[in-house]
């Protein structure tokens, strides 16, 4: 008996392990696009094997002509391979940081509102090529290996587990197994519009790299995605340990501190100065702290957002929080803040 | 008092803190392009103050048409600049790996014996951009952070100290440097010969992911290799305690191995199957070892590179070496190997 085509069961396979690890109730985000539907199609199919409920969720973001009508015709397909429940919800998007990161702000939020709901993992469609985007993005930007690292394939944030099954799957293999199984895929302008810094990357910058460097360059960024991923969460946790072993109520030993291999030692003082709840940290507060530690020459407080500040003194490095510096002296009359 | 041109200042401060951290002598390896004579009029200038010996070393790889001759006005000019001794050496240029790669596999062999005969370090002119350029071509590669992490600024090899105190400045600035203090440049012409991966990179690749990404990509590309590469360190060092700590005499623990994190683990698999000797290792080897830990379900030896092998056996990895396989039964007649 011929198996389905190759594209369907490259999608089916992606899905299976990952849909059978959990007993949650899978949401598919699906936007109608060719991603999200394979996938949709895929968790369908494995559904029925691994007897785990399979719906459906798809956002009209309200921005485009036409989008109620699209969204309760992705719905209906949805139904039809087999979804339930199925849900259309209405994105409420702002303007916050350009169009782009508006409607996914808002979308997020759909989707996080339908998963409580719900009690339901939620499926996203990213792609290889989604990732190596993603890499490239981080990359330009400079903020560092958690960037380049791009998206995991499951991230729980806010009691909400985020998965990407398709992480591994080129965007020409949902396509070619929405074209096998004859599912009608809905192109999103916005996806070819230049105004869209990914879509320059996807359509400018990608091809060239892939052409100079001999080909491969979309599995080598997500390769190296995967690898970095794994130093950043063996490092964020041996951080998280000697944290837990150095801290004291506000203060940290200097020299204990000091001794850390670099990349642990940022990681120490970043998770404590969280932790006593300074907001917005910069690179350059990291910086001043750190210079506390590793080229101490006696100098002063290191002034943090939100009026916290760190001293060294006595050998250690001690958190001055903001209520202990505006606090009255015992007999003044004015509110405590 | 006017100081120096920008250039010349950046340049300058670029090499001081690095030439004044060690006393031992220095070789700046120069071309006569603009990097490496923009460093060697900084390090002439610096080494009055520094008391450090600085020297210069220029290669003539033979094969271009004069190339002799423009190393030897590129050694005048080094002498002129005040360094002391100035070297010319012929690089005997081989053909693995084509004509890029066999002429730098060469030079440095050139350079690590003139650094041995003086017990010298070797200063090399690699500035931000050519930093940038190296994170993309280990990125294409998809061999890992490793090779994402870029050029280190000091680097000890086979007794030979490599110093790169450029990575921090651009290539623009250094070039601007020779300008200001008149130096005549030589351009390779290979450095805009399009045959080359490096400068289509350079050429094209980069100034369209500048474009794209709205510009700073060369310092983001660079700021991200620095932080990789302390996170790097970082694992690798703690990587190597661990299989200090762990490892037998041919073994080590399933268990104690297994429950490191996977970035902890695969280096100390790799650590420990490199000190047994095998050589060519690849990443499905590693996998394989692996899998005898995370994934065991009592599969058999996992045949390595060279004739050694690795089994699981008594909640232990133990290597087989190949000397153990073929080792002859006692009273065998057959010459031991």
């Amino acid at each position: 008996m011929a198996g389905p085509p190759r594209a369907v069961a490259v999608l089916r396979h992606a899905v299976r392990n990952g849909l059978r690890s959990s007993g949650r109730p899978v949401l598919v985000a699906c936007s109608g696009g060719a991603d999200s539907l394979a996938m949709a199609a895929a968790l369908a199919f494995e559904a029925r094997d691994a007897g785990v409920r399979v719906g459906g969720v798809t956002v009209d973001h309200g921005l485009q002509q036409g989008s109620a009508e699209r969204a309760a015709r992705t719905a209906e397909l949805l139904r039809t391979l087999g979804l339930d429940p199925v849900l259309v919800r209405t994105a409420d998007v702002g303007v916050d940081g350009g169009p782009e990161a508006a409607a996914r702000i808002a979308r997020y939020a759909v989707l996080t509102r339908a998963a409580q709901e719900h009690g339901a993992r939620i499926a996203l469609g990213h792609t290889l090529d989604d990732q190596a985007e993603t890499v490239l993005l981080g990359l330009g930007r400079g903020s560092g290996p958690r960037s380049v690292a791009g998206m995991a394939e499951v991230r729980e944030t806010g009691g909400v587990c985020w998965w990407r099954p398709l992480l591994g799957v080129r965007r020409a293999t949902a396509r070619q197994a929405c074209a096998d199984q004859e599912l009608p895929v809905w192109d999103d302008p916005w996806n070819v519009d230049p105004a869209y810094t990914r879509v320059r990357l996807r359509t400018e910058v990608l091809p060239i790299l892939e052409e100079v460097l001999g080909g491969g360059v979309a599995p080598a960024l997500a390769r190296t995605a995967t690898m970095l991923r794994e130093d950043l969460e063996a490092l964020d946790a041996l951080a998280a340990a000697q944290l837990e072993r150095l801290s004291g109520a506000h203060d940290l030993p200097a020299a204990g501190t000091a001794a850390l291999p670099t990349a642990l030692r940022t990681r120490v003082l970043r998770g404590w100065l969280r932790a006593a709840g300074v907001p917005d940290l910069q690179a350059v507060h990291l910086a001043a702290v750190d210079a506390l530690l590793v080229r101490w020459r006696g100098q002063g407080r290191v002034d943090l957002p939100g009026g916290a500040g760190v001293v060294r003194t006595s050998g250690r490095l001690v958190m001055q929080r903001p209520e202990d510096r505006v606090a009255p002296p015992p007999h003044s009359e004015e509110p405590s803040a």
